[in-house]
């Protein structure tokens, strides 16, 4: 299986540049950098990956449009992407989404369509084969891995002496690209993957060395909504070439860390983006050898009544 | 008397550019962008004036230290930049301060001093007579002026086209930089200070073009806590010479730009640094005569209750 490149990153770097924020690193401790992708438009990183596939695509194939099926961050970004392409979008989300999601997506422009939650996945395939369009998986396809891996390349250009990063680990997409792009730019970094001890499917796996299916029931018990994909084929792969290790962290850990995001960083992250300072903060005798260390805010969507009840 | 000039901007940004955050340019809707200065050490853009402030001073004269009386994002701020040159910094609060601001600034080494409202400014004079130290004022001095202007800079570099700049206005030091930057590179950029109608003293004054005061407690009514203060002679000349004009927000307007900003552009921004958005949110129908606008927010340090109220 062909693994994404730093070529493959550092071109998506170059389509995506008017597309996604060039976030900041801000600093939160002596030891610690926030990489705020909760600050992209549609508040997470995967307008990157969305972008670059669309990106990518000839011409004449985007014209016919794209699909997703997500009820989350990816079907928003697909959406936002497709707007600022003028090219058509369908997104098939289940019958349960919440209205505001589903406003919020057709607010970009995007057709909705509301499926029982078993149908999601062959109805795309249809409108797939009725429409021509083409279907933007969220994290198994390597143009999405590679726009997820720019954050990689933004945070060695911005820190080139970090030790440790920490990235959130749901279907892998976004550590696949961003390990990517450490190991290539700074070997010696290290790139740890955090999931919630509820949904520590990929921690398992890359410790047993191949990939154990957690049942999606179990998976669905964390407040962290989108950590609960599990990684593909593909995705284990760059896990198990590029990152190091795979931590845990309780959903009350994961509950503070959005309180002190809030209150010390200023910044409204969801209960999945704030994983990555959970573990920082629940370990803090390890800080001294996890050395500079940078933590991926992965998104910022989140029901206010949730995050009110953190601050 | 004399103005700050472009020059003095343009040294300040490279004075400042390693101690303050490169704040990016967050596109809110089709026509406003977002400054965030919430981002900033300390969460709010006054680090940029103190640093400036402190990085000006000759170094024999800086190793005595500074001084600063303010409760708020200021004395923080002077606080953080004496702990970035490693010299001492004393701040005079009054003795009704809330312990977690104390505690706050104490965090970044500073020398706390507790006393009655009445004597902050007495002791401070003191201490600087008895310590050889250096008073910092929060608006009030040509580097502190010179140190906002900087914003100014990167909002013209990032949205070349602006049109229209939004910025909350108190003693004046934030907007007497921002219009002298943008005035000096943009000259048809529009510069519009936002002001609580509750503290709307320099709307006033522009207008009739002479400073009107209004007493303390008139202006202590608004929950936007950094707009109480009044502009200085200094500060109101830069505003004669480059704002186009002062509008106001009411209390209403201002709580739910507060909670926009938590929901839409995941951001903690506090009443004080919400008044822009309050201002253009609450005009649907000037939005086109505005062009593309750019909002300054100004910090994001508010309490979890207070912020909790308007998500």
């Amino acid at each position: 299986m062909g693994l994404v490149t730093i070529s493959d990153i550092e071109a998506a770097a170059d389509l995506i540049k008017d597309a996604a924020v060039r976030t900041p690193l801000l600093r939160f401790d002596d030891g610690l950098w926030l990489k705020p992708e909760s600050l992209q438009p549609v508040g997470a990183f995967k307008i990157r990956g969305a972008y670059n596939a669309l990106a990518r695509l000839p011409q004449d194939v985007r014209a016919r449009g794209v699909v997703a099926y997500s009820s989350g961050n990816h079907a928003q970004a697909v959406a936002y992407a497709a707007k600022l392409f003028g090219v058509p979008a369908v997104i098939v989300v289940p019958d349960d989404t919440p209205q505001v999601k589903v406003v919020a997506t057709r607010s970009h422009g995007a057709e909705v369509i509301q499926v029982p939650m078993a149908q999601r996945e062959s109805l795309a395939a249809e409108l797939v084969v009725q429409r021509g369009a083409t279907l933007i998986p969220p994290f198994d396809h390597p143009d999405v891995i590679a726009g997820q891996g720019t954050i990689g390349l933004e945070v060695v250009a911005d820190l080139p002496d970090v030790a440790t990063v920490l990235v959130p680990v749901s279907g892998g997409g976004l550590i696949s690209g961003v390990a990517t792009a450490v190991k290539a730019l700074s070997p010696s970094t290290r790139v740890v993957g955090v999931e919630p001890e509820l949904a520590g499917d990929a921690a398992e796996s890359l410790r047993a060395g191949t990939l154990i299916r957690w049942p999606a029931e179990e998976r669905a018990r964390t407040v962290a909504d989108g950590l609960r994909a599990e990684p593909s084929e593909l995705t284990f792969e760059h896990m198990r070439a590029y990152v190091d290790d795979i931590v845990t962290v309780s959903e009350e850990e994961i509950g503070a860390a959005v309180g002190r995001l809030a209150r010390q960083a200023r910044l409204v992250v969801e209960p999945s983006g704030a994983v990555t300072v959970a573990a920082y903060l629940a370990r803090p005798s390890e800080r001294t050898a996890l050395g500079r260390t940078v933590a991926v805010l992965s998104g910022g969507n989140v029901d206010p009544e949730v995050f009110a009840r953190f601050l």
